[in-house]
């Protein structure tokens, strides 16, 4: 067995396929579930994954973090319209020296994660996960492509870190998981980044209840993808980061040749769950504007995805 | 009898009810009818009005305009969606002096008109109508509210034009016809004032699925509102036109003090209509756009509309 313990909160599409991998390298892994948690009991894990079944019969499983043991690594694999309970659920399983690791798209969530830590040993790391992965019933994943991790760490006013140890650490446990993983010296640029893609896609599959082709194959949408993309670059240079245009027309390009695709929030907009509004396009506006920047697009879309979010849970389905 | 002839160009909501007024009070007027043309030959024109019955057992009715007599004044009151068959129906029913009434919303639709009257005598004006009133079945109207029309004389590049003769006839004839008037001194002006309610509310009602509202009571839309509002402000002064912002704060005062409305667009949209996305978002984005400015939100929201406009046609109901 490796010698470093992981706990993964959110044992869903992401959290529970990371956590797979790292128990069948020989991790000691426990498992934080909620509704699935009788079921999981029961019936185990099952991960089927591209690249073979990832399925743990009996995981170290719990309902809530006071009945698990302190860790050194947290993984969080919640989505960030929970980050509010994480106050409450972290400091059972904390060390003095526990790196947390949160694995959520958008900006700035990491800054309320700061006062939970009360030991200066402990670090709060970054994760972008570039997966297709998932949930597909009770404690029952499917992993359909790709997997990497970005990771970067977090600091005071989201200055650069470099490659820190704990980034290493990290590394080194994931590469033994072969989970493929690449460090980000700066994570707010590295966060920037994927908003470039998740903030005209996630958003306007939600608002025009579609997917990426057929905004991209109508001109008029297309050119606002584009827009929203400079917005997004805007953004970036407004807290200090400069991303080239040409990064923004690689994501373009990319998304030309995949398959039609469902986004993650148009997903959890037809499963009638909360949208990550905040993380990834209320909290980008703030962030510009507190560096004395505008995002208008941004802003608008946000306010109309607000809007969609709350309708959408207020209306039961016919 | 009075003297003038009037032809009324889609005789639906608005230019059965307008046409009904004017054949009243002893005007000669014909309807252009489309659809309904067998059920009115057969039942009439039925126009329910709040004011009174305002039906019409035996109206001069046509399916199109090569059967119609020409007139004095043409009544234009066909969607703006469909301003690309005038070229072929109007020249029929022109005399050297015909006064031709827009009468739509939206910006810049009087520019193609032009190149199809051939005579210096005569006039395109342009209407707005503050009427609340729908079609509820073939050659049945209801009136339920309103019905003021503020109407202004059209002129190359959209220079002022104060009060001119063709308009002070019409102003007289619509007075005998009990149709409240105002005449505007600059058309150009007076649509840009009518889109500060109709970009924000007919647009975020489409892309929203929700009614005035709901759009007004919920804080981020609320701003998104007064964002667009903004925008038509700024739209307006690149086209040389000052709108003082009080009158965007009245709008929404008024809105406010509305009852829950569906706007034109979304009975538009939920009747699976084409939307006139045209007129009112991207002619204005156009018109500042050529006068150096942008419109970026109303350009996001055009896109969207049109967008949503297509998807909606393409799809059988469920």
């Amino acid at each position: 067995m490796n010698n470093r313990s992981y706990a993964i909160l959110g044992s869903g599409a992401l959290g529970a396929y990371y956590g797979a991998k790292l128990h069948h390298a020989g991790f000691d892994v426990q498992f934080l579930l909620h509704s699935d948690y009788q079921h999981v009991c029961q019936n185990g894990l099952k991960i089927e994954s591209k690249d073979g079944d990832l399925s743990i019969q009996n995981p170290d499983a719990q309902p809530n973090t006071s009945e698990m043991r302190p860790v050194d690594v947290v993984l969080i694999g919640i989505k960030s319209t929970n980050n509010h309970i994480l106050a409450d659920i972290l400091p059972p399983i904390l060390k003095t020296d526990t790196t947390v690791i949160l694995m959520q798209n958008g900006l700035s969530e990491e800054e309320k994660l700061a006062p939970i830590l009360d030991s200066p040993e402990q670090n709060i790391l970054g994760g972008l996960a570039f997966l297709c992965s998932n949930k597909i019933g009770p404690g029952h994943i499917k992993h359909l492509d790709y997997g990497q991790v970005r990771l970067g760490h977090h600091a005071p006013n989201n200055q650069p870190t470099g490659i820190t140890p704990a980034m290493q650490a990290i590394e080194s446990d994931f590469q033994k998981a072969q989970i493929p993983i690449e460090l980000e010296e700066d994570l707010h640029l590295a966060r920037w980044k994927k908003l470039i893609w998740n903030v005209p896609f996630n958003g306007l599959s939600v608002t025009l209840n579609t997917t990426t082709d057929q905004l991209i194959n109508f001109p008029p949408t297309r050119q606002l993808c584009e827009d929203l993309m400079d917005e997004v670059l805007a953004g970036a240079i407004a807290c200090g980061r400069t991303i080239p245009r040409e990064f923004a027309n690689y994501m373009m390009e990319l998304t030309d040749k995949m398959t039609p695709y469902r986004t993650s929030m148009k997903i959890d907009y037809d499963e009638k769950r909360p949208l990550e509004v905040q993380s990834i396009f209320t909290n980008p506006v703030l962030a510009a504007e507190a560096a004395g920047g505008t995002l208008p697009l941004i802003k608008s879309l946000s306010a109309q995805l607000q809007f969609l979010d709350i309708q959408n849970r207020q209306h039961t389905p016919a």
